[in-house]
């Protein structure tokens, strides 16, 4: 196996985020589920704007994030996700060049507008995410570059690939490639309504050992076994994939194997103001402690600090050295 | 003299603030003047993008971001400025809709692009503005409606509207209109280089009562009367303006009138974070405190109170509603 040059690659849905206050009675006259992602058309989009107030914008995406996340720690890493050549588009592809990630996936020259994710936030810092894919929807096995995948360590995928119709074939490509080559795969369930619409799936890939690592949430565990039962699920999980991460937000996380299960606490926050990339956050800081094999439980407390960090502000990309914070507090870096 | 429709009407350049964090060296490297705007053609913005760091956008504006934070406390506002009908024109049009300000200005069809300004905050919280006017530069007196200046208590125009060279003459034309229907007319002086730049301008302003009210902030007072000399600089002041106000930071704000001079301590806070915006937040609980006839020391207290709320976070518009905020303080509102 060469040496990789990139610690991680993530794929995933490019989508910049419009984040607004709104309260609770906002999501019920627009009929959402608060704490999910639903998909939207463009109508629905420019509905749902037209009613939201004055709204912050930052690059988002879920993998997107998590990789921003992982490159703060200092990681090497890169992104495949699709942009138009459009002013939102620039501002995405400047973003995530911006935080140390190589980008070189081609912006669509025609067709949808770079995705946005109309975001609402509620004063309980719970958000709620109602995503238009728009040029998303055009990623495909083409932008899938076969380099750049065997020469990731680890290739982190969402669950959400699986919404953009050629998305999943450029998922399966990529998890093909990398495991030729000798390398790791990650997934993340992503959110418990997109576990809904492709549960089989999932789990095909977790029994087929396309994945290698999964990372859930609580919601999104129950979902894919349709179990309330934690313990069950856990069961469940850990004789489907090699390694399990489940996030149970206040709760910390749970790290499972085969052979053990290791809880790790979360991080104190002083102030919860938006979930907004929570769990991406903590995807990155369990991969980076992975990418510097520092065991399990160190992983699960980067991860958790680096959701702390995310939690604290609005957007879901990190405002401060995730290397320099977790340096703070003697972790490894 | 009519029942006011509005409030307060503010004029200004309509800018898209594209927020990133970078330390004195990145300044340094750039030749920026650390706490200043400088204005900046295309090809500049480019290369300071592409050296920045990853960033948050926000509607911004001087002038809109007074009428954005005036409406937060309750005021009845409306706003013209100039943007361009591209994507970052939709996201400015809609969150200055969404604050809850009244705008018309119709979007230009061709040229420039939506104006942006690339803010850099160093680690002390300043703020360093590089301005691409793009679209602002198109704003004229063709976009002066007679009707809504006319229906409006205040006119609050910003010293910035000096640069694009149409926008000056729709500044004066909206003082004229202003001034026939009885309404005062407010300015302020936006930049301590701006006023270097446009000095004779800004006392002809002021002697000849096309303005009845200045907001300065110290910087901007002593660049006025090139006078290191703060009494020197407010004794000319009051002779120069019926109401002058000048911002002094962590000291509080001044005052002046030719009867009396009132200082008003800044309002304690926490952290500060970023003083994007910090003199149009000001400006903003000023001007609310005149809606309201709640006396000089009142208007100053709650212009202290506006700014020290968007310090204290990213950004130069309110996070939280300004009329609760006073509310909370026991200001009027």
């Amino acid at each position: 196996m060469a040496d990789a040059k990139y610690d991680v690659l993530g794929i995933g849905n490019a989508i910049f985020d419009v984040l607004g206050q709104a309260d609770e009675g906002f999501l019920v006259r627009h009929g959402m589920t608060k704490g999910g992602m639903a998909l939207i058309d463009e109508a629905r989009a420019a509905a749902i704007y037209k009613d939201m107030g004055p709204a912050t914008e930052m690059s988002g995406g879920s993998a997107a994030n998590t990789i921003v996340g992982t490159a703060s720690f200092g990681a090497r890493t890169a992104f495949i996700g699709k942009v138009r050549d459009d002013q939102i588009g620039g501002l995405y592809s400047h973003d995530i060049r911006a935080a140390g990630v190589a980008f070189a996936t081609k912006a669509a020259a025609g067709g949808p507008a770079t995705g946005c994710s109309y975001i609402l936030v509620t004063p309980d810092g719970e958000r709620t995410m109602n995503t238009y894919l728009g040029a998303a929807q055009e990623l495909g096995p083409a932008d899938i570059d076969e380099n750049l995948v065997a020469a990731s360590r680890i290739v982190y995928l969402e669950g959400y690939l699986w919404d953009p119709a050629n998305a999943k074939q450029a998922f399966v490509k990529a998890a093909t490639i990398a495991h030729g080559a000798g390398r790791q795969v990650a997934l993340t369930l992503s959110d418990s309504f997109c576990v809904d619409r492709y549960r089989d799936e999932f789990l095909d890939l977790m029994r087929k050992r396309t994945v290698d690592l999964v990372f859930a949430n609580e919601a999104e565990l129950h979902a894919l076994y349709q179990t309330s039962d934690f313990d069950t699920a856990l069961t469940q999980l850990r004789a489907d994939t090699k390694l399990g991460v489940v996030t149970r937000s206040e709760k910390g996380c749970v790290v499972a194997s085969a052979e053990r299960v290791v809880a790790v606490p979360a991080f104190p926050i002083e102030k919860l103001v938006d979930t907004t990339g929570a769990g991406d956050l903590f995807a990155a800081g369990f991969l980076f402690g992975l990418v510097r094999n520092a065991g399990h439980e160190a992983a699960g407390r980067l991860g958790a600090l680096a959701a702390a960090e995310v939690i604290q502000h609005i957007g879901a990309r990190p405002q401060v050295s995730l290397k320099e914070l977790a340096g703070q507090h003697g972790l490894p870096v």
